[in-house]
């Protein structure tokens, strides 16, 4: 049985981590606040897919704490990487299977860069999900977690040993997991639909049914896509036009979703700007691929964060 | 002395159209609403360059009981144009001239459509100015009417007869004139400034000041500015880089200024996208110029504009 450390209570970490806990792996949860309170009062997922209790949680706020695992999960938002760089050299070490729960491109090469010789995989969790109050998380939808592992040289690395092995644990505990032999499309692909849908809900505070219902809302929507199809092009990896169009498809005929950026947004929190557009961004643009729309979209973001912040 | 109608009388045809009958012009305005209290409570111009007042204002909301006149002041809103262009097939004859008081691209040459055989200029506002009730104007800041006579094939006419006489009665009046050339060079120049902030200011609900402030913000702006510039140059007409710069620095140095399309948006009135954004995108389209990110502003403004009336 792989034990794992869970980093960040948040809605991922404390679905698929709860989970765990509750199939009867060994998981430790490092929060930065609230682990009294979350021993005292135990982890509740309530899930469209199932409910879980466990009574008996792990959680500490000291990485020290928790004993050699593993499998890390990480669970936190992009926005706070300078605190979770240091916690992951303690958690992780050589042979450390480290699977990145965080949206946007270029996630894995810093986790990689912060636990030296640790496997490191990304987990892309296409999932509804919040957290209503410390250690309670509410599930509403979807929730395939799509695993691929990371390669430093950028090529697919194939479904290995270590992706398969979190596959069966997550399986196991009651997750739907796809895994995938490339990561880098993996990721492009999310972007397809976090660049339009995650920036817009903010920006002209829509869910995904008014976006898609107003003709020009859906077609800044596949604007944006497109662009996100040409900066995967640019990086390497086709995303076919099907794709584009099964996305669009799919958007229109999904239960009204509130993005992660706008929960965050809403919630007063800092929106992951750097993970889901300036490194895309970045990595189009290094292979001569402008992204104007979506550029632009990011520079409306970053003055809506700076503003909600000031 | 010319007589004047003045068609709309909200903060820029009370503005101009006061500052001309308080000069001792013959000036009737043409309104939808609100003709007998106006009439009872006369024209009120509260004014940074001087207090105008018309007690005995010839206003009405009946455009057959407005004698002939020398020149027709359109200054609606370019989102009422189904309205006013037969009240102008009344008003304006051969040998009428017609100023456009609006904003945007195209709007001479519906006038024209509309007015067979008159005389068509283009006057641009720069005023920050509103109306506070029927008949009260308050005027800000600015104020500078920009002049130039429109040409049926789009090139320049020069400063016209036409174009020197409403100068000289404006000037007469108190206003601060600046006669052009070339309709079409003024108007791309005007939208240089109208694009990036009238957009911005209600995508992102932000003075010009936070938006000049802002690092992303400000850089977004030049983009947008950058994007005019280029539709310009493909209609044929140049603006130089030292103009953009301009308009930045003046705009840094403004006093903070809601635009008119904030204005409108936050008095739940129609948006000018037509006119402002669609009429321009669609002119650089034609010439085979992207606009992208004026475009995905647009489909902002678009889906809240809908939104905000629905």
């Amino acid at each position: 049985v792989r034990s794992y450390a869970v980093v960040g209570l948040g809605a991922v970490g404390g679905l698929y981590g709860g989970r765990l806990a509750a199939a009867g792996f060994p998981v430790h949860f490092l929060v930065r606040r609230d682990a009294e309170a979350i021993r005292a009062g135990g982890l509740h997922v309530r899930s469209v897919d199932g409910d879980r209790t466990v009574a008996d949680v792990s959680v500490t706020d000291d990485p020290t704490a928790i004993p050699p695992v593993d499998v890390v999960l990480v669970a936190t938002k992009t926005t706070s990487w300078e605190s979770v760089a240091p916690v992951l050299g303690t958690l992780a070490g050589p042979g450390t299977v480290v699977v990145m729960l965080q949206n946007g491109l270029g996630v894995e090469e810093r986790a990689a860069a912060a636990a030296p010789g640790a496997t490191v995989l990304g987990g892309l969790c296409f999932v509804c999900a919040r957290l209503e109050a410390p250690g309670r998380i509410d599930h509403v939808d979807y929730g395939t977690v799509n695993l691929a592992e990371h390669r430093a040289d950028g090529a697919p690395a194939g479904v290995t040993d270590a992706v398969a092995a979190v596959a069966e644990d997550l399986t196991a505990s009651g997750s739907a997991v796809v895994t995938n032999p490339d990561l880098v499309t993996a990721r492009w692909k999310k972007l397809v639909w976090n660049i339009p849908y995650n920036g817009l809900s903010v920006v002209v505070g829509a869910g995904t049914d008014e976006l898609m219902a107003d003709p020009d809302a859906r077609a800044l929507v596949e604007v944006l896509m497109r662009e996100v199809q040409a900066g995967a092009s640019a990086d390497g990896r086709t995303i076919d036009d099907a794709f584009v169009e099964q996305m669009l498809v799919d958007t229109e005929r999904m239960t009204p979703y509130a993005t992660s950026m706008r929960l965050d947004f809403d919630g007063g929190r800092p929106l992951e700007i750097d993970a889901i557009y300036r490194a895309p961004l970045a990595r189009a643009r290094a292979a001569g691929i402008a992204m104007p729309a979506t550029e632009a979209l990011a520079r409306q973001l970053a003055f809506l964060d700076r503003r909600a912040r000031a």
